[in-house]
């Protein structure tokens, strides 16, 4: 049977092909510039899409949760960073995979360290969570006063390994070019070694730098950073294809949703499909707000999106679709679309599994 | 062990006892207007907690899915309308579930009522989903003939049942006090009544009228409708305070968080709990993006939403909250913060599973 014949419900569609090109054109560019690639695995939370960046010489990872983090133990990973502000109700959870790989923490206060100081069992390193202008947590990059007192209390603490300094440029998504994503990365560079260098100025031990962001690490000479953490980069998304960090094509999932009405007279479609399948993030473009672009079918793989069509609304179930007329005419309930997702990471999450283009099905770690 | 003590990640609180006095309200409101209660079960998608509506005199309920439907068929529901435009593409499902139980489904086109005339192998009961302003999708109210033609096909249509119209009135959330919720709902009984004499006029048989959205089943009459299937009200959420559809005492869902860092410099703490947790739904209050409303906990519940706070952003795991500065004080990373969630159907969707009050786990259809 082919591809789209066998689908009855919303489906995520994975071009495995596309995703593989995507693993190995960022692994090579920081090879390229000898910069330690650790991906962030929150975008597909899949082993089996995990093991296709062994090949590539991937051996760390990033994680958001420490959920993930066993996750991707039990599936053979040693070598992990949960880059998310240590939750220290988990402090037992924590001690638990410690003892088995080798796991980085993110701190941003003094309770924190003190606690993890006092309660764990075994050595883990930490980072210093970092904020270059993102606003959403860290320590300021400039206030060295700060980083240098928690960097002095990390090295105190027993069985904390002092790695370096952590940020997270979230503000790329803010631009609207390449070129000003490579501006504000850069800017974001500049500060954290600001912050790196006003440590060492008041005699901290020397500090590595992570970064980690799609629009930057796809765009962007990486700059004087020690390591690379993108994520989202392995799918992109219509948010990704807006802000130019990645072409049609390397876009490599997408959402088969059935047509269930036609809504001519206004130029749309209502298919099955909504905030529990795609979530509800949006961007913005025209003044108004897109929860994924609109392809069709072609063979066994979507075509290019088409042009001025979008989905404008989503409710629990429903997406509401708005074509142009002519893309309209021929399509009629049972039919499907698929749709690009406004942002991947959290339409793997709400869908909890891909089927390939050749009709095999792979699991995340929420399946 | 107390409730707060065990939780250590973000975790989907209910209040059992609130639950089930928003269930009894309704089905007596209900009953007590002599219409029809079949309630939407999309909000808790439970079937522990689907049972608590059977004391309450409840055998008929709504769903949004076929696996919604297939779900509480196996857990004893036997007269299930499917509240969604029928998914020609689930036909097999569709006619394996009606062997079985009374299953109700939404039209709109000639061609679905044609396909359904051809291929259902059993009888199901048809209802025509009308459009009294939402704008999301059905037939205008307003346009009989269509209607009229409709109804004619499903008539002659051997396996369909004609029942009548049905409706979401869902521009009542657009509304801003009660009383233009109910002005709101009022128009749009009075529509789709016009349109059910406007069906009788062109000699169709008589068609019952169903309705259902939680705020305008809370607050209003509910007028010349045979039918109720709100949803929310079970739970009712952050969304339903502000329309005043609730009291803050009827909340009975709350996301507890783990604090993970503080920033008093901005009035904000971060915690773990984003949009994979909460759904990235909000509501827009004093022209800002609300996620969410914060209270504290209080005792084995918790308390009453703080003045001022609120969710300002989510990221897929942070969720960045505004206190006041006097509610920042003596909070610390490790504590926890109870969100009451913007939209509680997206929000129980995604956490997949309940902690009561007194510490047992409830399960829903995606556990």
């Amino acid at each position: 049977m082919s591809l789209f014949a066998q689908i009855q419900k919303p489906t995520l569609l994975l071009d495995t092909a596309a995703t593989k090109r995507n693993i190995n054109r960022l692994s090579q560019k920081a090879l390229q510039y000898g910069v330690h690639f650790r991906p962030h695995f929150k975008t597909h939370q899949s082993a089996e899409i995990g093991a296709w960046f062994r090949p590539a010489g991937v051996n760390a990872i990033t994680v958001s949760s420490l959920d993930m983090a066993q996750y991707f133990y039990q599936n053979g990973w040693d070598d992990i960073t949960l880059a998310f502000p240590v939750n220290l109700r988990q402090i037992d959870a924590i001690n638990s995979l410690a003892t088995r790989i080798r796991l980085g923490l993110l701190v941003e206060s003094e309770e924190t360290i003190r606690y993890l100081t006092e309660r764990l069992a075994v050595p883990v390193d930490v980072w210093i969570k970092v904020d270059t202008g993102n606003g959403r947590t860290g320590i300021a990059w400039d206030n060295p006063v700060t980083l240098s007192k928690l960097a002095s209390q990390i090295h105190a603490g027993k069985p904390l390994r002092f790695q370096g300094l952590l940020t997270h440029a979230g503000q790329t998504y803010r631009a609207h070019t390449p070129a000003e994503i490579c501006q504000v990365y850069e800017e974001s560079v500049q500060r954290i070694n600001q912050a790196r260098d006003a440590l060492a100025g008041l005699g901290e031990k020397a500090a590595l730098v992570s970064v980690g962001d799609t629009p930057a690490a796809s765009l962007c000479p990486p700059g004087r950073v020690d390591e690379l953490r993108p994520g989202n980069f392995v799918f992109f998304d219509a948010q990704q294809l807006q802000l130019g960090s990645c072409r049609v094509e390397d876009v490599s999932i997408a959402v088969a949703c059935p047509v269930v009405a036609c809504h001519p007279e206004r130029n749309e479609l209502v298919v099955y499909g909504g905030a529990i399948h795609l979530s509800n993030d949006f961007l913005v473009e025209d003044g108004r707000r897109v929860y994924g672009y609109v392809a069709l079918p072609e063979g066994e793989r979507w075509g290019a999106p088409l042009p001025g069509a979008y989905v404008r609304g989503l409710s629990q179930e429903h997406g509401i679709v708005h074509l142009e007329a002519q893309d309209l005419e021929g399509i009629h309930p049972g039919d499907l679309i698929c749709i690009l997702p406004a942002h991947s990471c959290l339409t793997v999450t709400a869908m909890k599994k891909f089927l390939t283009l050749d009709g095999k099905v792979i699991t995340t770690m929420n399946q």
